[in-house]
């Protein structure tokens, strides 16, 4: 049975949130990403009890998760070599943008946590350590996640990054020259762009998440991914570092573990109940997507399911 | 009727953490800190629903809350000017060490957020500004807060901070030169050096916090002190800057908003269900209670209740 | 025998520079620099073979020489403990604001240079811990260098000093808390800003800098007051630290060690051959005088006396 | 008629300095570098009026000059551009290690110097932009300015560098994201690492070098390559910014303009007088030569020839 009150609440969002179309600006930082139509909006909800999902918007249209992937690279490095993964990178929220070299110089290389850039890269770098053709096998990860075969990198998005993306070349280099990376750099970089340039919906991404809502075992397959000390501790550290330096404003205002991706979508989770995508291409100057934060907020409030 | 199963699982945990004597240092920074006797151990739960208290070891021996305090003055602030306190300081995690002056420099002297030491200083500023008597009126505050009229300050502490806490001194008169505090320095440290000498015991500190699982009700008076909003939103704040550069780790391993102090006392709270408090001198190099962060971590995991 | 040509020139700068009235701001950061009239020049030149002395302008007008008092306060001390000096603080650009407290944060408390404050905070507890009556026997010293006995202290600028120089004060409480500074640092502070207030003309100036052109001897007196080492080492320090954050620019547009303060005053030496001050209150963003920047850039220009 | 003077001092300073070996060690950031041996000593000085060269030790035993070519960049960019090359890069100490970034991030990606990796980076992408065959010009220009045509680039220091030089990809690929860099980064590091493995002795050192000392004029061919302002600039620059960290100490020490090279080389000028080179492997902490520091200042010393 569906639960009729869901249905209802995203849609209400929905008209809440578009008033503010136009608060926002669409990422400019890759030359792709500049060409999306600035006024859509999409919100899914997929609950763990019933696998049932809402939805409201363009909810089945793929866009370009971009930083969100950083979640599904972490989830398949601690599947892959548990909690060695922290041997590499840190947990602690960084008080930096999520692009900076500063706090990387001060601390010989070693990232404050996986979902900032640096932290990223070193993740990539463990993945290509770990499996034969990391490309496809991340690919494989999320579209099993999703349970959606057709989920795809989007090639120009990656060859935008490619040519533009010299603040990351910069930020592999450095890491690679305090021997925090153990692969070839263009490797871990063409890596790193794939991941970020995935095309997934609001529909994807909710599925996709719901392993982190359901203790790390995959929901349609009953696959573990990963232990629940596991999953838990992803979700910490979405909480405390998901949100670039937003992540004290989102912790307060929506209270759900959950990450951003400068694409304009969002994935969050609560645990044991469901997990919630939204995306809105206009961006807060935090790297933010304004209808989503909103949206999220409104979901909450509406609900009263925050974690605190 | 009692759950005999909390107490239990505390009486459990002492033994527990008992074997981890000797694994930290007491706090050294100030001298009156230091003659604290090292393997002591206290822990209590207080629940929302009907009050029960649940205690082992000294838990009635009341001991040097030092940053705990932060929070007290931070509600007694939300309570007097609601939403302008956050005008005055932010609520992002720092990033940089509880006392660095580094961001404040970087940031034309804003503190990140109201429990690192810069941040406590401008809310004791915002106190002086619209208390009478800030001292008497903060101290009665937590009195009635823990409903304990016994608890003070312990003057040998205020002294010691005084004479010995040059880098609060140089914080305070940083901030005075960005015209981050409106009134005179020695009045802002006077107060702040205060609180952080106010002292308490485990029982009255679960009992304090209480307020915080209860949507910013004082359960023994129904006081409404904060709105719902106001005390989410400090819960939100303990959450990610609550325990120094370890807020990661606590998140994940606790998995609750909460405060540690530098006297080994960590208080916490579960929205809408309980507030605990734990004690223990002995710190690891963070600054955190080494008895303490364990015992935490066997309640929440003994009990499932984490936030995530 | 008066050699005109110079008495020429500085005549001529006189002409070319004040053209440039009105293109700096008289400093506003302690009020009582504010009231200066802007519309000021003086220059005065004194040769080391014959101390025949030429000037231009108020040249015999007293004005607030401010941190080119740190150059006094530096040969004092070097005067007293020799090269143990440079034990408590370094001799390299600092790259940062004379003001800032990253670096020192960053560097546990040592202090760059004696010629930013907090070198010159420590320089100043040096001397209070080697001499009986640090201020009076600082005012002995510049008048015995200058020749001139009614040099003295401006009261009202100590004191304005006092009530606003906040940053000074974090500043020495910094140091203090990394156990920089041996004495009370009100003691500190109040040396600091009585020599900060030491009101000196043109002429009074390059008459007491003349000791770093001649080897370290008093002219007048033939008081040897530093080794020809410790002089050079003082003249080598003022060329790469001694003009904020525009060294580079000074050393090559004028290419003399001088130093520069906030009152609008700079004086430099070219060793062996002459001291040169020069006045006008008008500075530029980076804390130094208009109209003395050019006017030395001029004297070198028209006498090809840099030591480039 | 050759002045014996000079050549006695140059021998009793390689006698004095020789105990020294041992001090240091031979820079082992490239694995090139490390194969030098370490007890090898050598001077040359040539002097302006007379083009008298006097030398000790291997002076005729090329080395990798390393930094040094920063200089010989410098002044074929000031050549062909002139003062807009202070547009690109600027000419303060920068306070920071030579290879930092954190001052680069800080500061929007302009280089404080040009004798800093960022700065000389710059400097290599100024001659790409003006230079057809940018790699065989500079060539040339230093073969014209050495009056030696035998003058080369080490193709397998060039080598070590490209594999290992990962910080350098790091800064230039930073300098690109800050739109401070107009050509390919890989042309520029090309061009980079090929100056940096540029392989002279200690008499083209020092012959090379005269042009600063001669106000921009080459000696042997009269031909006008700076104007004397340009070369004064780069003089004054290299007082304060040639050697890394120990900037100031060299100016007390020496007290001349000069530059030094992780390879051990140092090279020196007084305007008008002479330039002199030395060489030595074994690096000190702040990766300037031991001996050759050491030999520099008793050259001073002995002659009295410091600028200070």
């Amino acid at each position: 049975m569906r639960d009729i009150k869901y249905q209802q609440i995203l849609d209400e969002i929905k008209g809440r949130v578009e008033p503010l179309y136009g608060r926002g600006q669409v990422a400019d930082y890759i030359p792709e990403l500049r060409k999306v139509k600035p006024h859509q909006f999409a919100m899914c909800l997929t609950c763990v009890n019933d696998k049932a999902q809402y939805s409201t918007g363009c909810a089945e249209k793929p866009f370009s998760i971009q930083s969100i992937s950083k979640v599904f690279a972490l989830i398949l490095a601690a599947s892959k070599i548990g909690e060695r993964v922290y041997q590499r990178v840190g947990i602690e929220p960084s008080g930096d943008p999520f692009n900076s070299l500063v706090q990387l110089e001060h601390e010989q290389g070693f990232p404050r946590n996986p979902l900032i850039n640096a932290g990223a890269l070193v993740v990539s770098d463990i993945l290509i350590s770990c499996l034969d053709d990391p490309k496809t096998q991340l690919l494989d990860f999320v579209r099993r996640l999703a349970n959606n075969s057709k989920i795809n990198f989007d090639a120009s998005v990656t060859d935008s990054e490619k040519k533009t993306g010299f603040r990351n070349y910069a930020m592999a280099y450095f890491l690679k020259s305090f021997e925090r990376i153990e692969n070839c750099v263009d490797d871990v970089l063409d890596l790193y762009f794939h991941q970020c340039s995935l095309s997934m919906s609001c529909s994807d991404l909710s599925y996709a998440f719901l392993v982190l809502a359901n203790r790390g075992v995959i929901m349609h397959s009953g696959d573990k991914i990963l232990t629940p000390s596991q999953s838990k501790r992803i979700n910490s550290i979405m909480q405390t570092c998901g949100f670039y330096d937003q992540a004290g404003e989102f912790t307060f205002r929506v209270g759900l573990p959950g990450k951003s991706g400068v694409g304009g979508g969002i994935a969050a989770i609560k645990p044991d109940e469901f997990s919630i995508a939204v995306w809105s291409p206009e961006l807060n100057k935090h790297g933010n997507s304004v209808l989503g934060m909103h949206a999220l907020e409104h979901f909450t409030t509406a609900t009263g399911k925050s974690i605190f």
